[in-house]
């Protein structure tokens, strides 16, 4: 059971991790209505789909560490709203590479669990500026919309 | 006023392809708690931001159409989520593009306003075959969590 989003939030990037997979479907819903976008994935619906994608990215064998930065917190009721950064590092000696993320919470019972977690590839520092400082550059995918 | 999300929807999108910014601003709530990620661009917060962000788009001159297809809704009392694809052109004559987009809509007194929009670039369908494929390829971005 996890009593805040935080738990819940906690438990997702632990199973990550570990490339636990039973403890990765039990942060999410308990029903279809979920979905789940990894970075440059299609979009996953329903406990089958999100559980098998699990299994594909934990079976290949590479082992992450997650550091969480810039969390920002949208709540209204029953629903909490997470959007942040996922700093990853992948098996050992890489660099890190960012993630954003927005998780979704849903209070269920009396446990918060996961319906939604999209993800796709931050830019780096250096593309930020750019995007300040290229402001006639429409060809670029970073200011498509 | 917004009676429905599905109208703010519609409201949202009909700013973007006129690229008018008063009406897009309209959509969103009218506190600083929301949050905006173009596709590969940074997370976005607050009125003054995700405005900023959007005088550039409009001001770069692309004219974008919207489709838009598989809807997802999670409905969780004043809160709905939308996950959907958005299939784009831009100006005339080029071939479409799919953007995957998480589009949070929040009961505000009696109108239904943008708190969240998440979009990234979907994977091209043949993409998503290779996904499939290569359940090997550990450094594929593709699968990188």
């Amino acid at each position: 059971m996890f009593r805040t989003p935080q738990e819940t939030e906690v438990a997702f990037y632990r199973a990550l991790e570990r490339a636990d997979l039973a403890a990765m479907m039990e942060v999410w819903a308990d029903d279809d209505n979920i979905a789940c976008v990894h970075p440059m994935g299609p979009r996953l619906e329903g406990r089958e789909e999100v559980s098998e994608s699990w299994r594909r990215i934990f079976g290949n064998g590479a082992r992450m560490r997650f550091r969480l930065s810039d969390i920002q917190e949208l709540r209204e009721g029953d629903v909490v709203v997470h959007v942040l950064h996922e700093n990853i590092t992948v098996s050992a000696g890489r660099s890190e590479s960012t993630v954003l993320a927005t998780n979704i919470y849903r209070l269920v019972g009396d446990s918060w669990r996961m319906v939604l977690h999209h993800a796709s590839p931050a830019p780096r520092p250096q593309d930020e500026e750019e995007i300040e400082d290229e402001d006639e550059d429409e060809d670029s995918p970073k200011v498509l919309h």
